[in-house]
């Protein structure tokens, strides 16, 4: 099929280009290249521009190749591909007179581009149920500790009293998000590119629809030439699994830090930490490590197949194929993530004594005192703040913890920066201090009361299981198509 | 309000943390932060937060401050930042039993994440407003081409005729996937984070949907954690900028090369080339270059916000504000590629002449021989492929231009490849030499044919007008929202 | 001198190609163009190009220029760009006959490649000064602790005692390398374009060995093409910064969480920290933050300016320009981390009374007990790591502090592991337990004993001196070849 | 050696974590690590801290273990990874009383950095190796086309005449300095961690500087910390391969220009192109297209390990594990683009005639007319190009070729622009106008003429041939130190 050229390909090319190419052929485009070839004879056949009998002879001798696997196929790099490789093997097994008529009407520009999509589509929908499994275990985790009472910080810093249910709902929340976004690449992803030829298109009256319907795509990528030339739904797949890996980090990078000796609010389960060759002390959550860092290789991954596309002519080209190849790799460092994310959030054992004694003993409730104020004593907010900015002061000074503070301690305070005192009685200053009781009155939308976190949970899981019937429905359509494919083959009598 | 903190900030603090943070404000935040303090105040008068009188003497407070402008302020580093200063301000109007009241049942985390969402919508909105004229001119410029015949390329090596209109309308197409990832970025957006306060939300009776229905928002976000915390949207439209860059640095490529001397197809308007200082000759297509490298800009955005993401607690941080920054530069990156392509491709002179010359005497119909092969003489598309592939080396050898090829040529070849002449008519050879005949074949789903062309043009079209209606309703309502909250208010007896 | 083209630039040209191009001149280029034409007009006349009168006026009207400064020329830019507007300013002051000599055997390609290379020296010296300044203070800081004892991590899990001296004389020394990749970049970028024309030098006998001189330059880069094509001094200084802002963002990660109110073993002072609106106790380290995520800022920078350049034919283009122009934007958020780094190091307060009793208390020096049973009681290293395995989950179960490990403890589990008891006197146990005594004996080079670790130190200091010998030569070369300049224009009467 | 942990590791984790190290580990671990362990276990033995006796059996049962390879290992993923796994056997040989004592003043931290650099080394060297022999090959073919004239471009659009050779020795010299970063790498690479231990050396009296000088390191790194916590050196050789992947992909955009039907001047060998499944007359030039996109993927390698590093706590960590695995695609893909231009370039053919034709119909010669109306009329050179710039403009609006100017022509244009005739003699009109006698003028350094560059691919050969000497001591180094090891395991009766 070198003809034009004169020479074999060198073994530089041989050894860089076809071999890794030949490698993804064996792993994922074999069995997919054989539904789409005989998707595409038994289209031929049907829009008349092959003959039954071909079809029928193709068909079968396409069956017995799919049964032989591609272990069964002898591959030479220097047939430059696994598809000539195969058109070698059919033509070996049927003639040239029917082996050399399947290729009709197509080019291995749209083959490929078909190809990569179902792979991808496989893919992908594999990587969401992944996701969302992880999810419905962080929510049911959320749903345990809506009252396990936390501090919650903002610049690392004690902030307000909150709930480790809170804290993974909501996390929970953004990975919806995360979610959201690799379901949006499936509508420009589902789409076929069969039909596009080389780019132009082809004067056979093909019916690109049809082979559509039979690879379980939603329609067609209207133009012949974007449809070889485009590879974005692999960029913006890319971008959202960067995306997701950093939540991931951040969640990662939390509970890094509080399983510290430090914080020491939450220990991950031995299966997941590893030991020392020289310290017998230690339990090093190396799985939070990895997720982590793997968030930098997926962000990575989104450079590389942008840069590999960046000013490159708007047309089928080789550079395509490098701009998906960075996506195998980020799809098995990101499920590698959800894994061990899921794997430790599973086992993780939460110290609650330690968590409930760090909210009360810092300085979490102090803005729920100056809105008791307010509340109260109709203080306006920016007067309050002061006054308990002053305590604050005051009580770090005297080495107190802030439990210590007293409705006394308050009127020094108020005296000193509103020359009044404000008598608060004790039951308001517990009740201020108190972050149960802080917390039972965060009443706003979203807020970590224990109703509202359950509010949010319950919502969340009722969008997982939306997203998750979205999903099942998308894993049931390759097959759904292929047993279309199959009645449709057999009631055109070609198997 | 630094009552904890003995010391003013240092100069590098405010040199290079607070002054960014103040130009940032008069240019984009102000305005907006002044709407969301009246959205507040009403909604806490609605909700019985605060007396009619105290709201109605911080919104006369306010619109005063609103009509003297960001100019107007008194801006002081030292108050750490620019609500610090208006809070001062305001208290300075109307005193601290008034102006000490607005601040309640909210903080500055969610009032600067509510005022992003604002400002990024705007962008946003502005932006896509953009993205669609440059489509609707590539479109326009596509309908002038439909039988505007030219070589297309593969490997950038002539493949097959098509023509110019084919060309820019799938350049279009792949354009409002770009366009339409944008749009996915919207719902996620705008939510109002308002009320979630430093991230536990409050015990003020506030109501969250009341101020999102008076900022134009579609909703809340759900958790008060994640809405401080998150700024994935930001990420979103980062990747969704960069991948529409990309797609534009292809166009460019093309361009640039097609008004090479070599090539000479296409040529940029005297307005958007530059000359050179000492080379007489010279005109420079320099916005293609431009568009091509600002691609690469785009992608260091993406970088850039994503890894200052990474690994940060998943809480509200200065580290986020980091991740937004890039945002602001990208736009104005990515709106003078929108620009500059549009003013590039409105002036473009396109030397329909030479494009047929070439597109006729290159091999580009070659394939369609090979059809013509098939379905005239009924060969196996591989066989017919072997016997035009020696035609083609022959050719090469003999120096001859493809048109030069005669059926007795044909005949040659086919004998030499299988034994047999075929004798194809000379009106056969000539309607697949030609590449107007040739391409007034391609009748398969979105080819270079012309009505399929047209046929591709106007399902842009619509998709477009779609996208566009989509836009103005996204345009409409923020006005809509502050006329409805100036309503309220009014009805309110505020104002 | 737009001769060749007929319409005047597009509106979008100006705003967004030519304007962004003007800032630059007037705050880094125009001062440099002015010393450039002077050296070339020296060079041309002594070169015997020029004849001395014109040489005399040139440089009379180019000093009068300068005087006026860049605000004293009009700048038209429909003139496209600096150069012009300046070329015509020279023409207006004196003549075409004159003023039309200046640019004889240069471009503006060359021309703007020499301007470039200046500011970028200018910066990066500038630059490496600041780096320097900020390890002066973190070996300062280091030499004050060399015997603050701390608990040292891997994994983030207490592992064995260290010192904050030898934290932060370590991260000194990552420093130095990162200073060292900034210092490798100087002699492949002081190198002089000038002469390189548009790209392939001239006819004129000029010498470009001469204006090096006169410029600072080391010597020229020496291909014409090269000198215009490459800007990769440019990659390899923001690839050399991001690393360095990695490093940096790793600082600032530990004292990070070690100013958490869960560690507590260091505090900001007060003059880098900021409050809260609405929470009084708030004390945030925002200059970490902020630190941490300038890091990705200068990640971003790497990826823009080399995605820039990617598939960019080898020649002069404005894809160039676009790959510098991320350099000045990195330089800005560079200074900025180191000008917070040092100022929050600076004002550190460390509470080591805390980090002895951390380092006490929790398990760090469970090694030195293990290698305390190797070189007491010659046990095979593995062995003692399985006795005191087994110690440590001992007392951990029993919820006891390491301190309280006595001899009969450990013998307790030594014969549970290897069937007898050891008999450590207590001495030997003390010595084993005691972070102090344990790193006393660390004499291995690099260790954290006090010695070692002054020894580091001093090496730190003696490679910091070297650089900064480097840094001043450089620091004084711009403006000694100035004078060689002046003194020269002297010498030949053109002043 | 899990006593402190109670559970195995789950398998998510020996999946994503221990699986990916075991390969590494085999490929190329195994054979570093025999030889560290060697080096370690003498020094221990020569400092007194084993006897000879143990000494002996271990180094005994080490040679064993080489001598079978890693594939004669009982790899267990569950002794988390293969340092335990080697200890493992090492302890079936020879019994735990030796086995046990080998771990004695070390770590898997710093034997794990150690085998890291060695292994970085080895592939560093290598691929020095592979890039030094590309040059070579430019410079090669650079001297053979000296005199082979073509057009020269700016901004795409020919610009001045130069030489294939001049391009491709230009190429060449930034490919020096791609080269020259390389090697900068290895001073900071070819350090010895080992000793460091887990981070805070140990009280055992090893020599660090002893390994060094068996391992072939040219010193320690001197902080222990430093040793185990950095990864700089991955970061900057990637950034190094980065550049140079952007220098390769300028020069295979070029090539793959030049290769295009409408420019024509070079066309690559059979033997690196592709053909077409149905277009028959297709010749692809895809390495060149894989050479471009491969630049992405180097790109994407820098931003997976700096994001992976940012924000680490300075400590021995996994996360700096991801920071070095995405180093090891990264050569193999920089390798790849080597070979792959080498064989490329290797087979051009270069269609000389064609490439002059074009230099003297396109306008590359105006510059020099002008430059000739400066010399021979003392014309202002502004004045000369404003005269040139008329007569390009009414040469391309009479549709001329540019040779076809003539002394007339030229007046008529100067009579307009200046007000007089200049009577240029038509050999001066020749000399300006024929690129060959135009090209043999430019005499400034570094210029495109035979001489100058016959000088710069003479100067770029010496700097070849001294890089060439340091990375054959380089890639002699190792081997000399395992010689010298052995030699001293001899004298000490160790073998």
């Amino acid at each position: 099929m070198r003809e034009r050229l004169t020479l074999p390909p060198a073994d530089e090319v041989v050894e860089y280009l076809f071999k890794p190419r030949a490698l993804a052929f064996i792993e994922r485009d074999f069995r997919l290249m054989m539904w789409v070839n005989q998707a595409h004879v038994l289209m031929l056949v049907r829009q008349g521009i092959l003959t039954r009998d071909v079809g029928h002879s193709l068909i079968h001798a396409l069956r017995e190749l799919e049964q032989e696997g591609a272990e069964g196929l002898t591959l030479d790099p220097h047939l430059e591909d696994l598809y000539f490789n195969l058109e070698h093997a059919l033509i070996a097994k049927v003639g040239m007179d029917v082996g050399g008529r399947m290729h009709t009407g197509r080019s291995r520009n749209d083959l490929g581009a078909t190809m990569t999509r179902l792979a991808v589509r496989e893919a992908l929908v594999d990587f969401l149920g992944l996701q969302l499994g992880l999810r419905a275990c962080l929510l049911e985790k959320a749903a345990e500790h809506t009252e396990t009472v936390m501090p919650g910080y903002t610049h690392l810093q004690p902030a307000q009293p909150t709930t480790f249910g809170h804290y993974l709902a909501s996390v929970a929340l953004a990975l919806e998000r995360d979610a959201q976004r690799l379901l949006d690449v499936y509508p420009r992803l589902n789409l076929n590119p069969l039909g596009a030829c080389a780019f132009a298109g082809t004067g056979f009256p093909i019916d690109r629809a049809m082979t559509a319907q039979w690879l379980g795509f939603d329609g067609i990528v209207d133009s012949t030439l974007d449809a070889v030339a485009s590879r974005d739904y692999v960029s913006e797949l890319l971008a959202a699994m960067a995306i997701m890996g950093v939540t991931l980090s951040r969640l990662a990078q939390d509970l890094y830090l509080w399983c510290s000796g430090e914080w020491g609010t939450v220990e991950v389960a031995d299966d997941v930490a590893m030991t020392s060759s020289i310290m017998p002390q230690k339990k090093n959550p190396i799985t939070l490590e990895h997720i982590k860092a793997k968030a930098g290789h997926l962000l990575g991954a989104v450079v590389a197949s942008l840069a590999a596309q960046k000013a490159v002519n708007f047309m089928h080209c080789s550079d395509m194929w490098e701009a998906v190849a960075p996506l195998w790799d980020a799809f098995a460092q990101a499920q590698g993530v959800l894994h061990l994310t899921r794997r430790t959030v599973l086992g993780l054992q939460v110290n609650q004594t330690l968590m409930l004694e760090r909210a009360t003993q810092d300085f979490s409730t102090a803005t729920e005192l100056a809105d008791v104020l307010v509340r109260e004593k109709d203080l306006p907010f920016r007067m309050a703040h002061g006054i308990v900015g002053s305590l604050v002061a005051r009580v770090l000074q005297q080495g107190l913890p802030w439990r210590a503070v007293t409705s006394t301690m308050i009127d020094d305070c108020a005296r000193e920066v509103i020359g009044h005192a404000l008598s608060l009685s004790d039951e308001q200053v517990d009740r201020a201090l108190d972050p149960l009781r802080n917390l039972a009155g965060k009443h706003a939308a979203g807020s970590p009361s224990a109703p509202e976190t359950q509010r949010l949970i319950s919502r969340a899981r009722d969008q997982l299981a939306r997203q998750q019937r979205t999903v099942e429905a998308w894993q049931a359509r390759p097959q759904q198509a292929r047993h279309a494919l199959d009645r449709e083959l057999a009631a055109q009598q070609l198997t």
